[in-house]
């Protein structure tokens, strides 16, 4: 492992990217200068990381949080352990330090900014303990381990990704580990490779792979220790253990640039609605966020929406209440912002799309065979018709599905606009299900208002105007420049991985808390994978999960949602985000999920 | 008017801040820091702005660029001027500091970042002259001055708006001065507020009724005078004299910013293409900038597509070539931008625009009055098929529509995808006609591709995998925190309309040249809006127009693109642009194609 940057003094930053320019070879010139600011940036971590230190036992064994029998049984050799924290070497113990070590990491699932540097922080740890030690970068996510398809990490390959946004150094995968030939052929690579330890960077579902793999390997006796860093632009893999997943603060930042900008064109142009759907399909963490770096006209949580039983009907009444409010005060524009799992938690919805896939997975009576869903039944009728563009077919076809449903989700079906009727027959997954993510819901409500509205002004009780433009904010966020918070916190994630790897622990997830606290006064250490399950039912089976975090509507951060929003939905009083800065006053400010929840 | 800040020296940024937070009222806690660091920013200015100036006569009297005689004849008050440029006092001629003057400002048409900063510049200059001098805002664009609407401009309520995005001190609008009518009742606004000056911020066809309207007045003996100040994001207000719109600069950035995010995300998650739309429906400059900055994997150019006669057909070939090399890499992900107006400059789409505006045109048979073109006529029936979501209706009206067309245009209208062709044919403007400006191009191209795709994976000729995310870049490019150079252009350029006014220039448009220098280098002056005009047709009638700067293909910008295109094509070299900053290093670069053209 060749090492030029990682053991340089940085006190010559630009020295050192003049030479590196030659030295690396990097084609600077294509290069922003803010890219090559970024470069430049060092991230600021806990002291106990620069030195020698200790992982020590933190807590007594944990439990699941549920189901710990269960989870007990499937998990017997990472289960029940303490978590543990890094601190300074007090002189007890052993020093495991300078032992040359040999790591993999890859990605996992959609990219999310910081990922870079949990590379940087393992590379540099492992650099600094020992020139001997070797970095192993499984390509295309979980695959890459699978089939044995790697990159060696080198400061040469990896400098001119430091502080970068993107997942591009490695690429990623949702390739799950999870059947016993894909878990046998990754510890086949772990054996080959003779690795001390696997990091997997990913969310929820990557992490239980993760804790999974760690299991096989410990009963399989090998070596590799398997170390979770958490990840996701969503915001939902936090609990009691984790307070933040990397990459929801640059993306909420940007979004919040996105719909502030969006906000105030609203007011500017004094014509239209911008409806915006953010990511966030299993949570609304994204959109809560949002709401409080914005002062949104509307902000609808999904699980609010569920709380309530709010069908799609009473949110289209909702926002049509909205704006005819709105309108009695002269103003026809406004923003509203919406998460994208919203319908998902609309009951009426629920129904309907339980009721479609059942229907769809129907066989045509003619057809026998009952092994394959796809053949020839309803389903394969609407993706036929679909296909050929036959939209007669397609009316046919959906008039056929209607009439094997409820009243309700009939009706529901034939109250949406048609365009929403076909997507929902005709579009599905490869299982055969309806594919509910790909629903664009602000689309759905933005026309159905509409409507509505139409009905109202027949009726008197609207005289206003009303234009919907419709906006999707989602992968744009996903690969930004990282935050400042991103750089630091992915950085020293990285390192704390490699000094679990060090000290010999698996089945840990890698964190530090104390987050809204300067990054030299973090604390770091790890928590056990288990500790953060429970079995959940899925596809049919009972499946250990470690559960997402949704929004919580007692909490501080909806609470304070809350109490502002009836102010925001009429005054306009929307606030400036403007564009994420690395320098001055806001740089280091973290989201309001983050301090609020503090 | 009082005056608080415009006179204080700006020394102590901070200590004005916490006493205007308390004189102003301002809720600045509602502001992030970012907004609060802008509020502070100081625009940067020539020097000669800042003192006694004149205004002198720098050219020959300039005829219009084309039918100069027609123009003459329209506009014989205000033709045939010289250009004029601001420069120190020389001891000769008048000195016309001090004298209080009564000026009125609006913005009209889509919102640009920076337009808050012409009417902080026009309002320094204007309290520096003297204190007694008043500045009137009318709300709402143009109406507002037909209708005299307005709000008197404060340092009070002009504060918080310095150096941030938006038109929402004032708001915008579309309306035009164009009738006699208008015209009238803009007069008698001016007389009635006793302007001696009226500010008009917009882009081509604004300052085209500026120019018109102060021809009127200067017909009618008033002695407000017009100044036009040149605006839009999209780039196109750009000629031998004026060598940038405000709006341009901060919107491209913000733009550069997510498809660089998105061409990350593209390389990182390594499976989708994102097409995104940007803005231009009349010139690709934005398309083009955003090429420069962001290295896609391929950029189309409006004007080229026209050029080289590109029917819809041969652009779907053309992705869809790109997409099987790049698959033979082993690459089936990649980054592909386009311009709003692209469909409209293809040869086939023009066509079948023009024959469908005809048939929807066609009173049916039955019907004898031909003065409303809208009823129970095709378009009629159209309509209501479309209203009522008839979804069987439609497809009966779209063939009845397809029989009435000629072969061409009809094969192409039955070649696309069923969602398009239902828009095509049913929705449409006020007029009747087809909203070409309402097509996902991005969509129409995405799904078009998937289908050529199909058909050779079929043929054995494509092997790979595809799958398309389409986006739209617009509003939310309109109304960002200006970048340090739109904050500088449009702050001068309110203080050189000023200073036009101040001297009695009408019919101008201020501008400043040399912008790739720094602004204290900058020329500062007008020039007569008629030198920018020639006839055109439009809606049957020859009319004045500034015609607007489309991308000249054996320019300098355009020849940089193509030199460099087909290496991004397969390569993956983007470039990492990130959140646009107001410190460090970039803050202060400007657009490539303002450097380039140089």
């Amino acid at each position: 492992m060749p090492l030029t940057l990682a053991t340089l003094p940085f006190e010559k930053e630009k020295d050192v990217v003049d030479s590196s320019r030659k030295i690396l070879g990097i084609r600077l010139e294509k290069h922003t200068p803010l890219a090559l600011e970024r470069l430049l940036y060092r991230p600021r971590c806990p002291p106990v990381l620069r030195g020698a230190f200790t992982v020590h036992r933190a807590s007594a064994p944990l439990k699941a949080i549920d189901d710990d029998k269960q989870i007990s049984a499937m998990f017997p050799h990472v289960h029940h352990k303490p978590m543990v924290e890094i601190g300074f070497h007090d002189g007890e113990g052993p020093v495991t330090i300078g032992k040359p070590l040999r790591v993999g990491i890859l990605f996992s699932g959609g990219p999310a900014s910081g990922g870079h540097n949990v590379v940087a922080g393992l590379y540099d740890f492992l650099a600094t303990r020992n020139v001997s030690s070797a970095l192993f970068g499984f390509l295309g996510g979980p695959s890459g381990l699978i089939e044995g398809k790697y990159k060696d990490i080198t400061e040469e390959n990896l400098f001119r990704f430091r502080n970068q946004g993107g997942f591009h150094l490695l690429g990623s995968g949702r390739t799950k580990i999870e059947t016993q030939e894909q878990l046998a052929a990754a510890f086949s690579t772990c054996e080959r490779l003779n690795l001390d330890g696997l990091v997997i960077v990913g969310g929820d579902d990557s992490n239980t792979n993760a804790c999974v793999l760690a299991e096989y390997i410990a009963k399989k006796r090998g070596k590799t220790c398997v170390i979770g860093v958490p990840k996701t632009i969503d915001g939902d893999l936090r609990n009691a253990y984790i307070e933040a997943s990397f990459g929801f603060d640059t993306a909420c930042k940007l979004y919040a640039e996105l719909v502030s900008n969006l906000a105030f064109d609203a007011v500017s142009a004094q014509k239209v609605y911008h409806f915006c759907r953010l990511m966030g399909r299993s949570a609304s963490h994204i959109t809560l966020e949002v709401a409080l770096q914005t002062h949104p006209n509307m902000a609808i949580i999904s699980e609010e929406v569920a709380a309530h039983k709010q069908t799609l009907p009473m949110v289209v009444d909702m926002i049509a209440d909205l704006v005819c409010e709105r309108s009695a005060l002269g103003k026809n524009h406004g923003v509203i912002i919406l998460p994208e799992g919203l319908v998902e938690f609309m009951p009426d919805i629920k129904s309907l799309i339980n009721e479609l896939n059942e229907v769809l997975a129907q066989k045509a009576s003619v057809n026998g065979t009952a092994a394959d869903a796809s053949s020839m039944g309803m389903a394969e009728e609407a993706d036929e018709a679909n296909a050929l563009g036959d939209v007669d077919e397609s009316v046919r076809v959906i008039r056929e599905i209607a009439r094997k449903l409820s009243k309700e989700s009939a009706d529901l079906l034939g109250a949406l606009p048609p365009a929403f009727a076909v997507q929902l027959c005709m579009d599905r997954d490869p299982h055969g299900n309806v594919q509910v993510s790909k629903i664009e819901s602000e689309r759905l409500l933005a026309e159905m208002v509409e409507k509505e509205l139409e009905k109202r002004k027949q009726e008197g009780t609207f005289r206003g105007k009303f234009s919907a433009v419709t906006h999707f904010l989602g992968y744009e966020g996903r690969c930004g420049l990282p935050s400042n918070f991103d750089c630091n916190y992915c950085y020293v994630l990285g390192i704390v991985a490699g000094g679990l790897i060090e000290n010999g622990h698996t089945g840990y997830l890698a964190r530090a808390i104390g987050l809204t606290q300067a990054p030299e006064l973090w604390r770091v250490g790890g928590v056990p994978l288990t500790a953060m399950m429970r079995m959940e039912r899925r596809k049919g089976h009972d499946t250990p999960v470690i559960s997402k975090s949704v929004v919580d509507m007692a909490g501080p951060v909806f609470q304070t949602f809350k109490k502002d929003r009836q102010n925001w939905s009429l005054s306009d009083e929307f606030r400036i985000v403007g564009p994420m800065q690395f320098y001055g006053d806001g740089a280091d400010a973290l989201t309001f999920t983050m301090e609020i929840s503090e």
